[in-house]
């Protein structure tokens, strides 16, 4: 046989299930996009087609419905690794599992006699508002002794007015641009983080606390950074993450750089002192990079924070 | 000639804006995306591909953005009726203008030391990012005389956990859906509403305001509404606003039923009690209806809010 | 009672209905999107939530696919009839009904002996690759007394490499274009005809090839127009359909200008002779226009070709 | 310093460049979207933002577009060598550059007394239509001595409406799944292959042809398999194409299983004859392998057919 089977996987993909909670009269949401993938002994449904060793996309699709029934959606990591260890476990020919999950977050509709922040007796409590167009995003592996988990967000959109210049860069026959020292920087980040826990015998962390946090750093050194370049500004999100929070040992981010140009006023006898930008679509600039643990061996795929 | 030339218009469409506005360290954005669209004595261009009455759609992209400098951007209306007043009033073959405006709201990212709403001195004031999916809309149109304003907005997503049922509907040989007693009820609201301010004589409304105001009232109707159909939901939405803004006459909603069916677990002997959901995609359903305030009559055209 | 309910109409939208048709061992597709609006006496389940009058949307989907079954799939046109005509007579409620259908195209594979024009005994005739980035749509509206039918096509993106020019416009003092003698011009057609087709007593036109042929004559006009505009190849565009089908009265376009940049290569010692561009994305061009038969009353919305 | 810096690129994406070649009368196009990735002596940009060693990506803009006029665009293939080359030979600090392509093809749009196959010398000869919804794509890396050029296609629809079949699997209590005897099999093909050209030294593949054939024999195999999975459909389409084509080594694919539901007509009293499905959206399967020439070592990343 003059070829071979290499790398595979397989599931379904993109199960949208919303779970409620009821606390008396006060509902909770969560809202999560599930994405199931397998590998294992399955050599024999690529070479003959048969099936099996092949636990039907469809039932990987009602196990999803199912345990978020049975086990309530805690996280989205959480819900994750009872799906991947539930996969593993249970079925012989499965020695990986991956969980790839999307939250949605919701906010509750602030009513006429109060608000959302703080829901009153009288108030609804079962209404509620999609929030921001950030995903957060997790992706869980189990192969029967050890965990991965990367936790993350993409869609945020995030941009500083001012505190940002590029110049001092490298100039060859190609180069036109010139240099700036006060312009926008905007992006819209993707970040996965990679955290250390990898055995049920270790302390697992609080992963909403986590990721709250997380993205709070994140945001904190965005605004923060003056910034020279936006590697500098991507490496001091990193940093700060890593710095900050000591079950998380790497991070990657995929950063387009959102170009606001400033608008050449001057055919029509105006100054443009900072004020009018034409937001571009394409082409825009994109940085890529990884922040470790001094020590750590990098695991997050370079491609990752692109999809 | 067996063949003549009806409705036509023209324009540069999607010019992206942004404007920043310093007040001392403190920034403002508005984030705007501008259509432009002009009709008139506009024949010739199309019989014979004479452009003496053309003004360039590029010459109308230039004005978007020397205007953003010229006039500032107080609201996305007040921006529309400064360029289609000019538009008319400044070229003779062109005698109707029709602004459309997008706009995309941004937050202050808050500061480790403080918070969004009160920034303090020592706070970051030029750090910001997008705020939610939806976006406000707005349509400008001018004929020399008089005003017609349209604004509203797309793509809010809200849901209502419980306090919903549809039964006691009309069945034929194709029914087969079981009434419901207890349901989600879930959609992406776009609404256009109709400003009655149509002539510079009259009293020009508080724009930003009377969006806030008009966004508000509909929410609270949405989830203080017990609705036995997303008709009915749609109804109070519509004349709670109408009830609440005198300024505002017309109302059009195009309402998706997002639909969120719940799943089936007793296959797997579990009992769903209204718990586990599959959000799914397509179909939905549609719900479309003008809310007028009486004696008014009707402006906003059926297909607008699916634009 | 302040408020009263305006125009409205409900149905389920997006119908993703795929129909197979076996002849012997040569299978045939019609794939179709059908969305169904209905409106009538609904003004009670707008005031009060009571459904009486309401037939279900989750019906008008069943019954879309059962029509599929019980009348097959002809053309979108005749579908759309057959399902206009049911809801409008058999639902008393029911007034007026307005079917939208989407129509993805798809091709034969073409196998290792034979191509897909013709298939012969040993090919594989049940293999199909879908067929450009058009759609088909088609609008069928009843009262149940008159049709009006209006079909077209979207994101048929098609360009001239040359035999495009652009001068003689007004200056203002915000234009800066440069006049262009030979440019790119290339656009995604958005089209709506509308048929003279309105009654049952009227002999019916061949669905299929009118459209084919009207497809047909828009492209001939489009290449082999010598541009001056845009305005003026939208005009040869429907003038050309209206002269070559006696069926169709009247036709909307909706064109954007995709705008290809000429790259200024100078500074790289380089002469640009119209071979490199930048394929531009926003701000475009918007040209639209309705061309009719002289004499013939326009009815197809202004905006229904951006829809 | 307890933050390190880990793999890391930057660039500027998605250059839209449409090249024109004019050969007489007749008109030839590329239209291509570029995106550069360089990597190299990079820790200082991140560290401290010095841009000392880094090339603007508006310098790599630039040059996309001045190599698209000094070396002209033979294939996506070979333009990217030609920038892949440069960067990494003239700039030292680049050590390693990633030029990712994507490719939109245009047909000839056929004219009144001719057709798009053979063009006669009366025949409109600049006149294109976009062509599918797939597109091709490919991805170059040189580091200064060993090329990487992987190839590949997405976006490409194809279904078989009968000759699959699923059954055999394992059941376990979450499983509900009918055995199916006869069932449409449909997906959005994304594969890349990797060739077995990595230097200089080699004779370089005729990419354009390599290409053609590559997807020729993909679809034949797609077509002509009997499939009791679709594992073995994606195996079958890959050893096709490493048995056919000596020059490529290595295929990864990712098939969503895009599923056609047959539609229960039975409460309606009609029966369905494996003729009207539903076309779902979400979930779906999905199925992902690679396939290796015997005794290559695999390099094509997992998640790289998803981007």
């Amino acid at each position: 046989m003059p070829t071979i089977l290499g790398q595979n996987q397989y599931g379904k993909a993109e199960n949208r299930v919303v779970k409620i909670t009821r606390d008396g009269d006060t509902h909770h949401i969560k809202d999560l996009n599930v994405s199931v993938a397998l590998s294992g002994d399955m050599d024999d449904v690529h070479y003959s087609g048969s099936n099996a060793n092949v636990l039907p996309t469809d039932t990987t699709k009602n196990t999803v419905f199912a345990f978020a029934k049975e086990h309530g959606i805690e996280s989205a990591e959480q819900f994750g690794i009872h799906l991947a260890r539930h996969f593993v476990s249970s079925q012989e020919p499965i020695h990986r599992a991956r969980i790839r999950i999307e939250e949605y977050a919701w906010e509750r509709i602030a009513t006429s006699e109060g608000n959302s922040k703080f829901i009153g007796a009288d108030e609804v409590k079962h209404s509620f508002a999609r929030k921001g167009m950030e995903t957060r995003v997790s992706q869980i592996t189990y192969d029967g002794e050890n965990w991965e988990v990367i936790s993350g967000l993409k869609d945020l959109t995030v941009m500083n007015s001012t505190n940002s210049e590029f110049w001092g860069y490298v100039k060859d026959k190609y180069t036109t641009l010139k240099e700036a020292y006060d312009r926008i920087l905007a992006t819209d980040v993707s970040a996965r983080w990679r955290y250390n826990w990898t055995s049920d015998e270790q302390h697992m962390p609080n992963w909403e606390k986590s990721y709250e946090q997380a993205r709070k750093h994140m945001l904190h050194a965005f605004a923060e950074t003056y910034s020279l370049s936006l590697q500098q500004t991507l490496y001091q999100m990193g940093s700060r993450i890593i710095n900050s929070r000591s079950e998380i040992d790497e991070i990657r981010f995929s950063l387009p750089n959102n170009h606001h140009f400033l608008v050449d006023l001057e055919p029509f006898g105006l100054k443009n002192d900072n004020e009018v930008y034409f937001a571009a679509d394409r082409p825009y600039g994109l940085i890529e990079a990884t922040v470790l643990r001094d020590g750590v061996e990098p695991k997050i795929p370079v491609d990752m924070t692109n999809l």
